[in-house]
């Protein structure tokens, strides 16, 4: 792991010696491969490619890759990412009432299990302020209010400039982004605590209770400004039965919610999630 | 197993001293319990019961004992069963093109996972006819067109009676029942091929992969006038990736589709599931 | 759950009336069930019941319901535990370097999840000191060598009377507990990071990875003289590829095992688990 | 799927270009690659890889693809296997008394899931003749004893020869294979009725049962003259409880055997496996 592997992550009309141009791009500069994965998606026509290789005796600076890249990308029509292990990305994550996914997370974090700085919680409500004194992070209390909405957006966006925030993980933050929000910041992975789309919307636990299902599950996904409707990057179920009342699958479902949500972060800081029309592929 | 068990199945107004009544019933008459199990739903206000005692040894005729636990029940104001292994039920199979549920219980029938008789077999479609000639049961081919619905009903009814079918199976039966049909006969449980009450209606795998879910699955419930709205008896699911395209996910889904109806199919044979409301309580 | 139930486990050699007799005992004093659940082990020829009642409305005081119901016991041969929801039961943790199971432990407590009191964190490694700081909780560093394992188990034992520890949850704690230990004190459980009854004893995972297996497990059981053999109270598994090195076995493993043990844990603080030879009956 | 691919399952020690030299070698012959997926195993410092790629206008002949890839590979020091998929392998299943795994391959065979003739079914008693009849497949009966055993895998491996089988699948045939006839036939794919390596040998559920697990398995692996010793390729388990006895154990088990064989035969016949010393990587 540690610092030195550059990953590329290639969305491509599909064609003939694309393997064969990325590899050789590679291999010319002094590359050597640690894991390449493809996918072809016969339906959308395209080629998706995740390359990661050792940076160590590569040729090319850092900064010039990418450029040098491009002049392959462009005839093949490729819209592509370039990522470098030793650029750790910033993490915001942003909380209501519960606390269980932070404090997953967090702990993660600690373990060395995420790649990430952590340097701004978010919550529409003060309870946990705690937590983030705890852990050294800054804490920003900013409530919303259907009025309120549109400046605290703001205010929020100001901040994830102010720290230089790439990724926002809504860890049972308990609002609805809006289309304006998403418009000028768009890489955010939510946790759904339901088996998506079974139970989109409000109180899905209540709404499984009476249903009647025998398992439940949680949904993580990126966000987009239909509620619920974004791309799964990861998903997970438990088992229930007669005996379990609402409470219940809400305590089961915590387990469930705070395991999908850690390995979709986790997923996407490792720069193996390709979002394709409304769909991930996910290079595990 | 073999013969020899009586199950009861009580549901009951919540209160003291049902436990002991109906234990006291049966320790009286000198039955032994072989298995218990209860469970209090608060919502319903509802004490729910499975008692299965040894007919062996036991005072009380077998048609006797109906009468005479009624007069215990009665003024409980319980609602309940009264089954006997010994008395096998008979079982019809309704199928349409697709024939892997069908050979699974099939099978499993012969290895003698279902107690039950399967006199009969029934499809919109001419197709398997040749599976049910092979395992010796008869075979209707019963087509359904908007105009004949109402008339082949009554004819699929008529066919009920005859051969004295106390639950009727849909593998893979592609047709709605109508709530004329369900009124007549309501012993029915449906597989659909969805982890309801995600995908309810007609093209689920499509409809999974269009949205990109990560897991698929499939539900086993007791048929109502409500298209996949009936109480939920069993589901289970299966992880799939990107990789799988609709066709996988009708391959994949066909597994979990068997698993999961067998298992329902089952635990109805061996009245194992109390209805709840539009719930099932199922003592596994 | 709250204050106000009582939990009566049963082990009782087969025979008629049973159930009648102490439904009896409870509806007689004016309890009302809550819930029962009962088991039939043919091998053993014993009889295994937990019965839940509420303590409201109860006619006898509390001390006296032991007493009164050995009187209906002893002529059955039974043996029985009583236990009271508003007695809340005193837990030890004890752990080595690893902090995942003792965090987990600690945040499903803080959340109500676990029915106990945690007076007491006990260690061979002084490093997680801080955790049981931050928590509040007492934190013994005992340190074990060969030579002086003997008086340290003494110095142990003497703290669970100390603290008046009711059950030793032995959460990553990597010392094998010697007979003598547990012929003074027997309530521990363990989590062992494997799928027992493979790879017991040492590296588990290291052994794992050089079988080849598809998939690792965790294993919660009650310890007994015999390492990695005592009753099993809860598995589970998760998948793996041949992707996963030996360090991703560790970090997957992990997640299953706080699952497992905190399972385990509240299966046993909520008097569900009834040990029968060497297997244990999960009243779940 | 159709008829028309070559795939390319190359083992190789890791050095750079492998994949530029592989890529290019498509390319440079006018192959579209339909899959491609890399494996890099640290320890073992091998780089293995599975290309798949349309036949369709791709320059050379299919008889001189190895050849030529040959050329390529030699330098590398790489083991390679080449496949096609218009060329469909042979494959013998071995019963003994058991009937579902068997019955499980021939449905998904007829279902179209296992590209593969099926032309010969053996087994050690006669009991299944009836199903190797009704799909019309030739069946031999070629009981084994102690005394009888050398001669008698002379007569199975003549059989192999004559039905030019390219891989057995052991159905539940529950006799060892000595390591002489492994010296002259080695594609084998057994499957044991546990989660190796727990349960090794005889009486897996038995033993299970006694051990009080609370999930079993199934393993599906290659046979090496080392009691299930040989590389996994599958697994997967189900939960059971204290109810369960052993014969339900076994009837849970069948489910869980007849899954895993039935995905590790596709995975064989799909190429989708490597052997790396004991372990599989498996291309999924």
């Amino acid at each position: 792991m540690a610092s030195g592997t550059a990953i590329l992550l290639v969305s491509c009309p599909d064609q003939k010696g694309l393997v064969a141009k990325i590899a050789n791009f590679i291999y010319a500069n002094g590359g050597n491969i640690l894991h390449a994965d493809q996918h072809r998606d016969p339906e959308a026509g395209l080629f998706l490619s995740r390359i990661e290789w050792d940076l160590a005796g590569f040729n090319l600076p850092q900064e010039i890759i990418g450029p040098a890249f491009n002049a392959i990308a462009q005839p093949l029509g490729a819209t592509w990412q370039l990522h470098f292990s030793n650029l750790v990305p910033r993490l915001s994550i942003w909380v209501s009432h519960q606390d269980h996914c932070l404090l997953d997370l967090l702990w993660r974090h600690q373990a060395g299990e995420l790649a990430a700085t952590i340097p701004l919680i978010v919550s529409n409500h003060p309870h946990l302020q705690g937590i983030a004194e705890q852990f050294g992070i800054a804490f920003h209390h900013i409530p919303i209010t259907k009025v309120t909405k549109v400046a605290q957006e703001q205010h929020q966006l100001a901040l994830l400039k102010e720290y230089e925030v790439d990724l926002v993980v809504l860890a049972k933050y308990m609002q609805v982004l809006s289309p304006n929000f998403l418009g000028e910041f768009n890489q955010v992975i939510n946790i759904h605590h339901s088996f998506l789309p079974a139970f989109m919307g409000a109180n899905p636990y209540q709404r499984a209770y009476q249903r009647g299902v025998k398992i439940i599950g949680a949904t993580a996904h990126y966000v987009t400004s239909e509620l619920d409707e974004g791309p799964i990057i990861e998903q997970d179920v438990v088992r229930i039965s007669h005996r379990d009342d609402v409470k219940e699958l809400i305590r089961k479902g915590k387990d469930v919610e705070r395991m999908v949500l850690a390995r979709a972060v986790r997923l996407h800081l490792q720069h193996r999630t390709l979002i394709c029309g409304n769909r991930t592929v996910v290079f595990a």
